[in-house]
This record gives structure tokens, sequence and C-alpha cells, in this order.
């Protein structure tokens, strides 16, 4: 038990992320029901589908409704009327990130709620701690779906970011079973978010094809591709290798946005396009070989704590 | 006291990196001296300076000469004669790389030598364990220096080699302290190959200049680049962002190799260049903060080793 363990009143130190098109109120609920933090993704809805998978999420959620999380990109044109839905619904933890930590984590934290940000980079790191938030997610170069532009991995980043703050810092990127989560903790991480390995579980809402195409993939199937524009890992298909071609000769921010068009994640991942669609996952991917319940899940990633915690 | 452990006869699963320009006769004897694997790089030596470096370093070993070692780029255009230089002095320990490990490790092993091949992807050990190597160095994408062109991260690569192989596989890239060594091997590695943190001890042969620079850095001021000629992970400096601009523009292999040049590298980690010279090293150069001696270093790194090993 350890101090962000005593914070969030959670008895292991797992965050389920919140993903884009794949973490909805059944994978969030689930999660919750196994005594890890569940997050609904906020990224991929709108202010009315939020308040639906909040509601419906609570509904599904049997006991520790304390550790249901929603996840906002903080760019997302309309984050101020979905801050206030969550903070209406009694959202208790609030994962902020693709912004500012210093814009709303005093709003929130004055609505008496917990506040964690996404980085990676010890100096946005800093930035987190100075805003005030309770913990941060310290994500590495080999996460999925977009990422940070210093290109630091998990092993680099997570003793450089716990060596610079007081807070607790969990770690992500490149975690996807107990070995993953052993490593994280021996780094000095007091917790961990996992994303890539709960898009596969049952109770993602992503793609039936899309979860195949990740068991598919062999290791090195992923690359981090539209460095000009905003940094994301994607599964190879035929859409990434388009923009590897394009990347390599010379394309500049305009060309990939126009390439890119609005829909092409929803496609990938919600509608199974495995061609023209961005499927967005972690290096992890290549590990990932079954579809399991979120309870199957639980218990592997829960093994990892059999022994004392530190940091 | 696992199985590399007892193949090697080292009581500490710590192989010192061979490197080029930073890792002579006097930082092998100096690590061998403490108990671990030293490694002469002789890929920026001509056979008559190998045979100088592995006769000084002989001299300069008190015991465990049996753990002294030589890392061979197979590419190299003299790369036989190496070979049999080494051979010819009793070299035990022979660690490959850059190029494929079916064509030496025969030889190599008819001689009754323990060969270790250096690879960043699961494929690559497969063919590695498939040529009868004694064990690989898994080297992840946060290395210095050369490097894979999958990027596969340590955090990553790790637990997937060590599920594909039989033999001890060896963590590399983004380890420079005991917190990231605990975490290798709760990936699974059987010991750990470091790089970078020795370029900075006093027994490395990198100019004193580079050794300042590298001790100036922050986070996120190296980058893997040249992946269309062979990827290396650089320090930041106008070279450097001369290349970037270069490949943000398309530039082919032809134009970066003629760019490039020759003896780049020589210029910036031997001759101290840190304007037009390759400054090679790994992400954890944001992490390395001071000049140690390799006893004081190695004391550090073995406190890694109060607990029972795993893997």
């Amino acid at each position: 038990m350890n101090q962000f363990c005593e914070k969030f009143k959670v008895q292991y130190p797992i965050i389920q992320a919140g993903m884009v098109w794949c973490s909805g109120a059944k994978l969030a609920a689930a999660s919750v029901n196994e005594g890890i933090i569940g997050t609904i993704g906020a990224g991929s809805m709108n202010k009315d589908l939020l308040e639906q998978h909040i509601s419906k999420a609570q509904s599904l959620i049997s006991k520790n409704q304390h550790l249901l999380a929603v996840n906002f990109p903080l760019l997302y044109h309309d984050i101020e009327s979905q801050l206030k839905i969550a903070l209406d619904k009694g959202i208790r933890i609030f994962i902020t990130s693709a912004g500012s930590p210093a814009k709303y984590t005093k709003l929130l934290k004055d609505e008496g709620r917990l506040v964690i940000h996404v980085c990676s980079s010890t100096r946005l790191a800093t930035k987190c701690e100075d805003a005030g938030v309770d913990a941060v997610v310290a994500e590495g170069f080999e996460a999925g779906g977009h990422n940070g532009r210093n290109e630091t991995t998990t092993m680099v980043l997570i003793p450089q970011v716990v060596d610079h703050l007081k807070i607790p810092v969990i770690a992500a990127g490149g975690i996807a079973d107990s070995r993953q989560i052993k490593a994280a903790h021996a780094l000095g991480a007091s917790g961990v978010q996992i994303g890539s390995r709960f898009v596969t579980t049952k109770e993602s809402s992503a793609h039936p094809d899309f979860k195949q195409a990740i068991l598919n993939s062999t290791p090195g199937m992923t690359k981090l591709l539209m460095k000009k524009y905003i940094p994301v890992r994607l599964l190879e298909n035929k859409f990434s290798q388009s923009i590897i071609e394009l990347e390599s000769s010379g394309a500049s921010k305009e060309d990939l946005t126009s390439f890119l068009g609005k829909g092409r994640a929803k496609s990938g991942m919600l509608d199974g396009n495995l061609i023209d669609g961005e499927l967005e996952i972690g290096q992890v991917s290549g590990m990932i070989n079954e579809i399991l319940s979120v309870q199957e899940l639980a218990k592997e990633l829960k093994s990892a704590y059999t022994n004392k915690l530190t940091g």
C-alpha cells in the first residue's frame, strides 16, 4: 500500500487507460468491478454521449464507484462542457492530457476531485506538479496512440521523472503483463496505466476485426508516425504505409493533415476498416495473443503484486 | 547465480559494453577487475591496435582474465584478421554484432569460446539461438550508437525475446543505474549490458569534452537518426541538427552518406569536436551527472543484486 494507493483508495495501483473508441462504460465499469481504476475515454465522445457512458458505467458498477475515472484530452473543442458533465455526475478521478495542466487543475481541485495529468517528459512532469495535480502518468515512446515528441522510452523516462517529482508517478507505455508491471515498480513508479492490453478484452468497444489484427500482429509491427503533426503510434496497414512513404519523401504538416482527412481513427478502431483506417496501438501489440475478459486479465495483472510494493 | 552467471563464471551478470572510441584496454581491464565482464570495442581499431589493446588489458587485469571480452561488428572489412588475433590472444568471450550470427559462431564455438550476439528483434534473436550462440544481448531503441530498425524498446523487447528463446537474454538500452538493472531482471533478463554510463567513467577513452557534454545534457537530448542508412542514436549538436533537417526534407540514403563523410565518430567522441562530430550516446545521457571511476560505478551497479536473481 503506497502513497498513490492511499490517496486514490485503490488496492492495486493499476489504471485501465482511457482510449478513443475502445474504452466506454462497459470496459471502465468492468475494470472498476475488479478493484482497479477504470477510465472512460472522453476524447471520442460529444458531451451527450459522455453523459450516457458515465451514467451507464455507474449503473454497471457494483462497488468502488470512487474508482471510476474519465480521461479528457484538453485540446478537445468542447472540453469545458465535458468537464462540467463529469463534475455534475460525481466523477472523482480526472485524468487530463494533451494540453496544459495549469488550465483546469485548480478548478478541479477546488471541486474536491483527484487530478492526474499525462506527460512524456520531465519538463512537462514538473509543470504538472507545479499545477497541483495529485499524480502524473509518465508515458514512454512505446505507448500506443498519441505520444510525446522527445521519444523517451519508459525505461529511461520513469526514473528521470521519479527523481524530479515528489508526487506519485504512474508508468505507461510498454506495460501489458505482470513482468512489465514489476519492472515499472523497480524503476520507481507507484503504479501503472495500461491501454493496449485492454483494447483486446471482451468488454472493449474496439471492432472485433481490430482486436483480431492485434492478435495477428508480430513484434515490430507498430511505428510512431506523423511527427510533424501530432505523433501517433499505429499498427502497420495500408494507411500507415502511405504515411511512411509521404514522410520519407519530405511531406509537410499540411500534406499529412490533408491526407489524414477526418474520421480515420473511428473508421479503423470502431468500424474495423483495417485497410484505410487508423489503428492506434502500442508496441506490446506483438505480445498480445488472446482475448480475455477484464476479470481474467485483471487476475493476471494483479499477480504482479504478490510482494510488497515499492515506490 | 543464474544460468548465465554459471556459464560465464561471473558473479554479477553485468557486461561493460564494447563501444567505438570509448572502450579500450583501460576501461575493459578496470571492469574485469571489478568482477564484471569488461569489453574492448574492436569496431574502431585496426588489427594491430586491437592486438595492443588486448595485450595491455591482459597486463592490467589482476584476476578473472576469463571475463575479458571483445566486441566485433561483423561488417568490419578486416573482421577475420581481428577474430584471429583475439583467438590467438586467448580471449574467451566474443561479442558479435552488426552481421549474421550464422557466419562465425560455429568457428568460435569449435575453438571453445563463448559467443554472445547482439540483436534488436525477436526474429534476429531466434537466428542467434539457431546459430548456437551462448547468449544474446537484446538491445532496445533507447540504446546509444548503432541501433535496430524496428524501434522496439527495452521494456517491450526483453519479455518478447525471453519468451522466444531458451538461452539467456542480456538486456541493453536504457540501463544506467541499479533501478534499471532490477527492472531488466523483472522483465526476464539474465543480465545487463551497459554502455553509456561507462562512457563517462574516468577509465573511458572518450574525450573529456564529450564526457562533459553528456553531463550537461538534459532528458530528451538524443535522437535516433539516419534511419535510411544505418540508424544511430546521437546527442544533439550542430551535426545532428543538420541530419534532422536533411531527413525532414526527404534526403536519400546517398545524400545522408555523402553529408556524413568519413571520421565523424572519431572526431566527436575521441577528438572532442562537439560541433561537427558524431556523438553516440543513449537516452540515459540525461540521467548521467557525474564522472566516476569504474570501481565507484561498479559498486552502485552491483547494489541491484542484494536480492536473489531471477531469469
